[in-house]
């Protein structure tokens, strides 16, 4: 048996999230059409095991699974080959043979998310499901500074959604910060594991804090307390992208 | 009762097209979700009428529509009242009254239609449905040759689908050009009407003609002999536009 590390991007716009549903509609996932397209190619029933799970709507540049093989195929061939059965809105960057004990999930140290807004009082009705569009006015000095606050070794429970069963909510945020290009801004949060939500809401609390709609305080306050409601709302899944997965 | 012609950007990804169906499964219409939206503002049933009903998948840029209403809302105000209950995807550009004779589709004098290629031999999982991915290396100068030989007064009837039950396969192209911004090719062509498929059936000839693999000569012999099999492939939906339509 062979395992195999695939590096995957997906427009996650039309899936029901990476993970494949116990459902009786049959919604469509990532991890579904994965399974299917490498399934048919080397003819074996094939599980996908992904680094995280990216909820609906969600999209990844670099998301990283990896499948275990009887196949005898060449690895540099693969990605290719799998690439000619999987949609247009998945494709497999490289594959990888890798030691037995490799899981994607389990020996990853950390993970790269990016999240990007269009900062305009405009409309425009393409593209949104790339994209948060926040309008008004922000100040990019104070949401730079919050970006700082957010980093460190803390227990970001106040920036999760409820109903996580995790065995700690403590956490590592070893970079974040936002960069503007005219009407786009980008978040990049390097972190060694994120809660359920957790980008999604501290970017919510950083605009508002921008839009001076929250005071940078409430950061500190979040930390200390774990309380949801002094948070900011969750941006939307749209903006968001898996960037990468590190491993040793 | 007044008639107001209201001009409409979508984004058709999502939509079955412009025109409200007869199914029993409801698919989504941009058609449906204006009559909604105008519907419900104006606590009025409302029909709305189009310039051309778009197929699924295409955008609009410029689609004009009109409506009836009893209703004495001021019209500049309409527009912005009306988006606050549209869809993110679909935004009234402006609306104005008009003389109860108007008819969006009637009293039209011609459209200009968009279609968006990316050529490159690179994959992209973001955004294809709003562009026709297109690989290969294309002669440009013969592309634009061949939308010159597309311009005229002809019988159009080989650039048609099969099954359109119309008057006339006669139609006027005004103009027809290609142009080139890296690997982005956009076409414009203006008529005084389009049959059915009619645009991107031309563009998929052009396009094969560009790599080669038809000759440029097919243009004038299936003008002359309405022969369907004769012309190219059908670009698909997700690479058109209707940009604007032309009143007198």
């Amino acid at each position: 048996m062979r395992n195999i590390k695939a590096v995957v991007q997906y427009d996650g716009s039309r899936y029901f999230g990476f993970q494949a549903q116990l459902d009786p509609e049959h919604l469509p996932t990532v991890q579904e059409k994965l399974e299917d397209a490498i399934g048919g190619l080397l003819k074996e029933p094939t599980r996908v095991y992904s680094a995280g799970r990216t909820d609906r709507g969600v999209h990844a540049l670099g998301q990283v699974v990896h499948f275990y093989t009887e196949s005898l195929i060449p690895v540099d061939k693969l990605a290719n080959a799998v690439n000619q059965h999987l949609p247009k809105d998945i494709y497999i960057l490289s594959t990888t043979e890798v030691p037995l004990q490799f899981h994607s999930r389990k020996c990853a140290l950390g993970k790269h998310y990016q999240y990007r807004v269009w900062n305009s009082d405009d409309h425009c009705v393409f593209g949104n499901q790339y994209f948060y569009h926040y309008p008004g006015q922000l100040d990019d000095a104070l949401m730079q500074k919050a970006c700082k606050l957010l980093e460190g070794t803390h227990n970001y429970q106040g920036f999760a959604a409820a109903g996580s069963t995790v065995k700690t909510f403590v956490r590592t945020v070893y970079y974040m910060n936002m960069r503007r290009d005219g009407q786009w801004l980008t978040f990049d949060v390097y972190g060694n594991g994120f809660l359920y939500n957790m980008v999604r809401i501290m970017v919510g609390t950083v605009l508002d804090i921008g839009l001076h709609r929250k005071s940078i305080d409430v950061i500190p306050e979040v930390l200390a307390t774990q309380n949801r409601h002094l948070a900011g709302r969750t941006a939307p899944a749209s903006g968001l992208y898996l960037k990468s997965v590190f491993y040793p």
